[in-house]
């Protein structure tokens, strides 16, 4: 499929811009626009700037408020609730990672649980922000449902991502960010465009049958927890997908399960919703609240070291540690720029010719 | 194979005896009985009694410290990291998962990384003492290395276990209890005893390749992450395996990777160990430190009982929640007793012969 090639700095500004045209201030536009593009630098293209149009619907459909009232309304010395105020979670997140920050800063850890808040992005972009202050940063999301448990025809969870992010000394840090599914709807819709076939274990058929159509979400199917089938563990990818939909949405007020509200502006939202918006949970850990940061940081080295020396298999190059892949793809993108599909290009122009903005 | 059936009250009356003849206290006999049978009540044969001989070979050969000096080394309003002594983790675990709980209460989460430890049972016994005091309870341990990291022919992670255990108000708690492995040990040696093959994305050949032969373990292959390869989502279990291993060692001081020690007394100790023991993770974290019990309780009855409801596939009776099968199990066995197999009812009977005592 055609692309072309945008500078990072380039969507930049047009991410910003749009996001003060529908009324954000200055400062929160920039944020905004940080943590979306974080996607596409670091090739999750699919929570990036591909996403910025839905958004914008968001906030035509009065589903987002672009000044949003973010408050803590629960808090001890290591825990707090935030109310997101129906903002973006592109801003709301920031707010609840940093204050999980503070608190660890005082308390140890900080572990912040949000309700009433939106879609977030990557989770890998809120959790790195621990990297800097010498902690582990954790950040989960509950999403729309799509994903069944084991056993059942029903789309009862999202993809629920999880990031846990850990600074190291010299080596590059561990970034672990994954969603609890067998793929990400991202690599779905990949094969959709080309009409593919899926490997078996990522979908199944509205029987609850396993099944290769990458259509199948549109007919009634569903995505699988990560292991496919109960053979190869898929009660454990339930099981971790429902732990994040409950620390995000149970423990902060936030909708769960099946009533979690979607992404498409255009979509009925769930009847009955049990809360307010979808839900985050962030935590804090700082390195030197278990031992001297400069012991662990010798040894997370020694760690990461020995992991990414391992020996690979015939045919592969080197082992990975959780994180390379995104790391050296930003490293690429911020030189070389970030390659944009043809529809994309075509939302972001709709977007510049409804704002009388260039992009 | 021939089994017999023990009731409860009788194995650990003889658990206890064990424990006691090697050194331990009488309560710590007693909580040790406790933890490893809580095993066999939840039907995880491979973790409970079955492996009474093997902590006993490790004390004689001076791994285990059946009175051991177990250390706060360091600690914060909200952490802690324990120093076990290298006593049975059986012991340490319940004092550090009691050290999170107290510090849960004063603070709003408690969490504690341990080193110098042995292996501590199943992590669910532990998590599962966080609710009755209505918090959501975590436990995680390392362990000797089986586990390839996706596109490695090395054996660098244990099956390193997650526990996430969730009160709720009427309905029975959800209890995630998973090795992040595609199978566990335990079922893998289930069918090395009957020599039926494995399925494919268990376990690798020492080359790397997929392969259902059971034995594999014995000529230098290794289990495989959840997901089982890179097209099913090996790597977010390798992910996974690898949080465990760095919160539970590399921030306590313990082993990690490949240098974990191994639980048959027999072998070698990996040499040039960078820590102390194996290591063990525990967190804590109150619901009303959050929002208010009596509000999070009646939510998360209404998530249990929307996802022990859901639509299940033709040819299943329902969908569970994770812990129903563990709970049930445990139901049946206090009333029927537990059925052990004739090679543990030997390993019993060896015990006794040892200690002078009647199984």
């Amino acid at each position: 499929m055609e692309e072309e090639i945008f500078s990072y700095e380039r969507l930049l500004r047009f991410t910003s811009a749009v996001f003060s045209h529908i009324g954000c201030s200055g400062k929160d536009a920039a944020l905004a626009s940080r943590v979306l593009l974080s996607a596409d630098l670091r090739g999750i293209d699919s929570h990036g700037i591909a996403r910025l149009i839905g958004y914008v619907r968001l906030w035509e459909v009065g589903r987002v408020d672009p000044a949003p009232a973010i408050r803590i309304i629960h808090e001890t010395p290591s825990t707090a609730t935030v109310d997101g105020g129906s903002g973006l979670g592109l801003v709301v997140a920031p707010f609840a990672m940093n204050l999980a920050i503070d608190k660890a800063r005082s308390a140890g850890s900080g572990w912040v649980s949000v309700q009433h808040s939106n879609h977030f992005g990557i989770a890998g972009c809120h959790a790195m922000m621990a990297l800097e202050e010498d902690m582990i940063g954790i950040a989960m999301t509950n999403a729309s449902p799509l994903v069944s448990p084991t056993f059942s025809t029903e789309r009862l969870l999202g993809t629920n991502p999880i990031c846990v992010a850990v600074p190291a000394g010299s080596e590059p840090p561990f970034v672990a960010d994954l969603a609890t599914t067998t793929a990400a709807n991202g690599k779905l819709e990949i094969l959709q465009r080309k009409s593919e076939a899926a490997p078996l274990g990522w979908i199944q058929d509205k029987s609850g049958k396993a099944s290769t159509d990458p259509h199948e979400l549109k007919k009634g199917g569903a995505l699988l927890p990560l292991g496919g089938d109960r053979e190869h563990g898929s009660h454990k990818g339930y099981a971790l997908g429902a732990v994040v939909d409950i620390l995000c949405a149970v423990l902060s007020g936030a909708n769960y399960g099946p009533w979690v509200p979607p992404f498409p502006a255009f979509m009925p939202m769930p009847p009955s919703m049990p809360g307010k918006g979808i839900g985050h949970f962030f935590g804090a850990m700082r390195i030197d609240a278990f031992r001297p940061a400069a012991d662990f940081k010798t040894h997370m080295d020694s760690w990461l070291h020995r992991f990414r020396s391992a020996l690979p298999v015939d045919g592969q190059p080197r082992v990975l540690v959780p994180g390379d892949p995104e790391r050296e793809m930003e490293q690429v993108r911020r030189q070389q720029g970030i390659p944009l599909l043809a529809p994309v290009i075509a939302d972001l122009q709709a977007l510049a010719e409804k704002f009388g903005i260039t992009l």
